[in-house]
């Protein structure tokens, strides 16, 4: 079976690397124990091995198909979606008195882990439902909640996020979904939605689509834009299930990857109109819908580490025995081949597949512990601070672990070599399976732009200095034993403000131009951040190896860790002084350029 | 229906960067004229278009089938084999009295690369039996081209080139196939080779199989390895097709792309042993098959930078029709969205794949005409430096355009954001069936070590220099007005050599440490030759632009190369200062990684 994770490292993560074990101390935490966490995290690890990895490959053969009326998918995702729920990780992050678990984010997210490293595709519905949820939970009514966030807490509804149209991508501001109020203050929905996940399925009888329209003689652009609730099947006062409302799968889209999680054109009114519920107030809808984009952010970006973490941990195991060639020194064709894993450029691919994977997946980590202090840290100042991190990091937190948890997947293709690049092999499913994530819930691009023209200078910068301090204090209290990570990390930081403080000067007088090369400023910042991550790792890595009698097990953990915070110093971190020459340079070269010289 | 290259660009290819018309002047090709030659490639072009274009997506969805009998194709295939070989393309470069068109190299291989652009899986036939011929045309006997070849240059026998063994993978000094010599002067072959591409099909009546292979009692290693001729069907006396050899196919393979073309597990010998017979002398066959694997790899590069060609056209085009947003500066939404294209970011996108392709095709057709060279120059220094300069290059020639022809790709999906992510458009395929080339023929990382290990360091560096001295040479003869691009080029040639010379003599004492980031090296040389491709493009755009009576479209045609090769210069090639930092400090982090540490 292939392995999930890396139990030693979740348990660095959680309880080394960051500290969860403290949640303990908060109130709402206070009736749990470690215990608890680690079962809690143990029971999705099983769900995951028995329901979800045993239809990877399957659901990948065998896509969704649509024969105009119904849905039709292989009967395992619904075995595995009913094992999630039933297991109750759907409302496990709510209070024991809205039905929960009162778990801690965190533990949830590595639940969820688990869950995506055995079938991304499949771990897709869940993540809708929750995040749907999560929007009715935050804006919606007492009677909003009682009809659909309960029954999407128990998997018998699930739940998706409609904000796409054709014609407009990612221009959200230009969506043309209409809503016409109805006197008895529902609305009507007309308009077509496309890439809509989950949009429909044959896992549950309802599906509750939060989608974004413009209420007839709003505003133009953002400011017009609110957020409803539209079922595909009508609910009844009575909590039965009525007609079907005005909502049709127009076709199915076929993915190079992630193909057992459905991607639907939606026709909203092709009749009298999709009957919708209007969450929160009018107009404020994308603010709202903000709020499930940003946990969608964090959520690829997990997604995009875990996949990278599967296809190193598959590259590793393979490069440990198979054995070809010997080293340079020794050609000798008498002399036994040694595994591949001996090959320093195998070891590379496998250093830079640890970095990446490894390093992604303790960001995103992070990310739901800021998450989490920004609703139950003990002081409001606390709270304040990591939203602001938060906030700032959360274009980087989507965008690095997509970009190099797909590298990652490149790498392990090329250590397995002809066999990654068959199917008959997981590793290539990985890899088109991560190509999505660079892609949805934001491009690269989009993220870039809102890391430069919006995060970092927002308040002032406020939340950059916020960020910028706490990797000064790790600098100033790490162990002198890694001073060779602490002065290039140092380095990188001045760098890095140099050329933030350089652009956002430039932000309002030449606009076009600072943010002509954002993309360049996202890549330079996120592997700042991830020298950081792994900095942060030398240092617990250092101390823990500080007594000598570890266990050799321990040791070779420790010892790991450390070099790869060495390789990432080496090889990945110095190319942020050439971006920064380029970025400082206010290069015009692609702003220049006209469509007519292509 | 979509664009096959461009054949503006080609022209200025073959007739601007390359002085393919002074072919006419050799003695060979004397009596050809320009006519000819575009005439020979509109020919390839037409065809490409009914026959190849018509079925690549087919291919991709419905990709060959084995039934424990006969390989089931779909049909499309063999018409357009039969179309190619009709023309007369398989022999197109043998001279007329070997029932050819005696065309030059280049010219067939820009014939060929219409043919990949249209349907990359589907040329690889006429690839694999093009080398094959070429293989039994250098090395065989009369009567075995009489009986072979003859029929592989009119489409009647394919050919493939049966290396690898499951057990082996890359490392050829450890193939175990064994062939027993019979009293009659043939051999049994005994063995199964894996990742056979074209090992079986349902093309042609035969398939002649060039094998590496052990004859008994030869000596361990690369010294011990002969080349068969192994038909898949015995040719009688007479020529008349006889018994089925004992070739088995074991099994088809199923890649993430390239799909059309197939890949196979062949069994020789499972009975009686396969007859097959020696071409040229014994023990010799690994450095005969060095010609077919040059020829390979040259194709490779090809391929990628086809494969990189066609997504950039594609998402060009998708980029200039597709309105979506507005500029940075421009937030009203009242004002009418541009083109996606007019967006930095796009562009930058675009950028990076117009100087990957169409830098890597010219790096391609640069090989072609020196190849040609070796053959046909004047006189025999020139021909000796030609054979250096392809020598030394050919790990490049092979990598750089696989490398960046996939990222090429992978920016064409990234343009078309979630349209580029679905099978209903193209460039997902182009990506996947990229994916293969970083792969066969020698991996990226063997490659590397060829070049590092072998090929620079190879006669006191004579080749290394040669190479040099051209570019030395044409930033010396270049146009004034492109001095800010001589001046990085000749920095970065300057620290080329200072890396070289440095990891040149840490070989011999430090084998393994100086080999052990050759990647790096290898990266880092093929920037520099790109960037001299570009410079060189930059000089002939540069003088073409100065009468100031340039038809627009031309004028747009040439500011296009001058913008990519600024591109080039500020966004590709500056990371070599940070690679050569690397490499100077000799990093020992990936060979000091140990296994037990990952």
């Amino acid at each position: 079976m292939i392995q999930l994770l890396n139990e030693r490292d979740i348990e660095f993560l959680l309880y080394e690397f960051l500290n969860t074990e403290e949640l303990l101390k908060r109130t709402k935490y206070a009736e749990h124990s470690k215990e608890v966490f680690d079962a809690s995290i143990q029971t999705a690890k099983k769900i995951a091995e028995k329901y979800f990895a045993n239809h990877n490959a399957k659901g990948d053969q065998q896509e969704p198909t649509f024969d105009g009326k119904t849905v039709q998918m292989i009967p395992e995702v619904k075995v595995a979606w009913d094992a999630f729920a039933e297991a109750g990780f759907l409302a496990a992050h709510y209070d024991f008195e809205d039905g929960g678990m009162q778990l801690p984010d965190i533990i949830l997210r590595v639940a969820m882990a688990y869950i995506t490293a055995a079938n991304v595709a499949s771990s897709g519905y869940s993540f809708l439902t929750i995040g749907a949820g999560n929007l009715i939970d935050s804006f919606g009514t007492d009677a909003q909640k009682d009809r659909y966030l309960s029954r999407m807490k128990t998997g018998e509804f699930a739940g998706t996020m409609a904000l796409t149209e054709p014609a407009q991508g990612s221009a959200l501001a230009d969506i043309t979904t209409k809503a016409v109020p109805q006197n008895d203050g529902t609305y009507r929905i007309f308009g077509q939605k496309i890439y809509i996940s989950g949009g429909d399925q044959s896992l549950t009888n309802n599906i509750v689509h939060m989608v974004l329209a413009r209420i007839e003689g709003a505003p133009l652009g953002t400011k017009g834009i609110s957020l409803f609730i539209c079922p595909k099947v009508l609910v009844n006062e009575d909590g039965s299930l009525g007609e079907r409302n005005d909502v049709a799968l127009a076709g199915l889209l076929h993915k190079m990857g992630y193909r057992n999680t459905t991607s639907t054109v939606l026709s909203f009114g092709e009749a009298e109109g999709a009957e919708a519920y209007l969450l929160g107030e009018p107009h404020k809808g994308l603010s709202y819908m903000f709020q499930m984009m940003n946990e969608a952010r964090i959520g690829v970006g997990m997604g995009a580490s875990v996949l990278g973490y599967q296809g190193y941990l598959y590259s590793l195991d393979y490069a440990k025995g198979r054995p070809q060639g010997r080293l340079p020194s020794q050609r000798d064709p008498k002399t036994k081949q040694v595994n591949i894993i001996e090959h320093a450029d195998v070891k590379r691919m496998l250093l830079a597949q640890k970095v990446y994977s490894e390093g992604s997946l303790a960001l995103c980590l992070y990310a739901s512990s800021l998450h989490e202090d920004t609703r139950t840290a003990a002081d409001d100042d606390e709270r304040k601070r990591a939203a602001q991190v938060l906030d700032l990091l959360t274009p980087i937190i989507k965008s690095y672990p997509s970009k190099y948890g797909l590298k990652a997947n490149e790498l392990a293709i090329q250590v397995l070599g002809g066999s990654g690049y068959i199917r008959e092999y997981p590793v290539e499913q990985y890899y088109r399976d991560n190509r999505l994530n660079p892609i949805h819930e934001g491009t690269e691009g989009i993220q870039a732009q809102d890391l430069l023209g919006r995060k970092v200078v927002q308040a002032q910068g406020a939340a950059y200095r916020e960020w910028a301090l706490l990797v000064v204090a790790d600098i100033e209290n790490a162990n002198p034993a890694i001073a060779e990570l602490a002065k290039p990390l140092g380095e990188a930081l001045d760098k890095l403000n140099k050329v933030t403080q350089g652009l956002a000067m430039k932000l309002l007088p030449e606009t076009e131009l600072a943010l002509a090369n954002a993309s360049e400023y996202l890549d330079m910042f996120g592997r700042v951040v991830m020298a950081w991550i792994w900095f942060r790792k030398a240092n617990i890595a250092v101390n823990a190896c500080t007594p000598q009698n570890l266990h050799e097990d321990e040791a070779n953990f420790y010892l790991g860790k450390l070099q790869a915070a060495r390789f990432f110093f080496d090889w990945e971190l110095p190319q942020i002084h050439t971006q920064a020459a380029l970025l400082l340079s206010m290069s015009a070269v692609t702003s220049e350029m006209r469509a007519e010289w292509f």
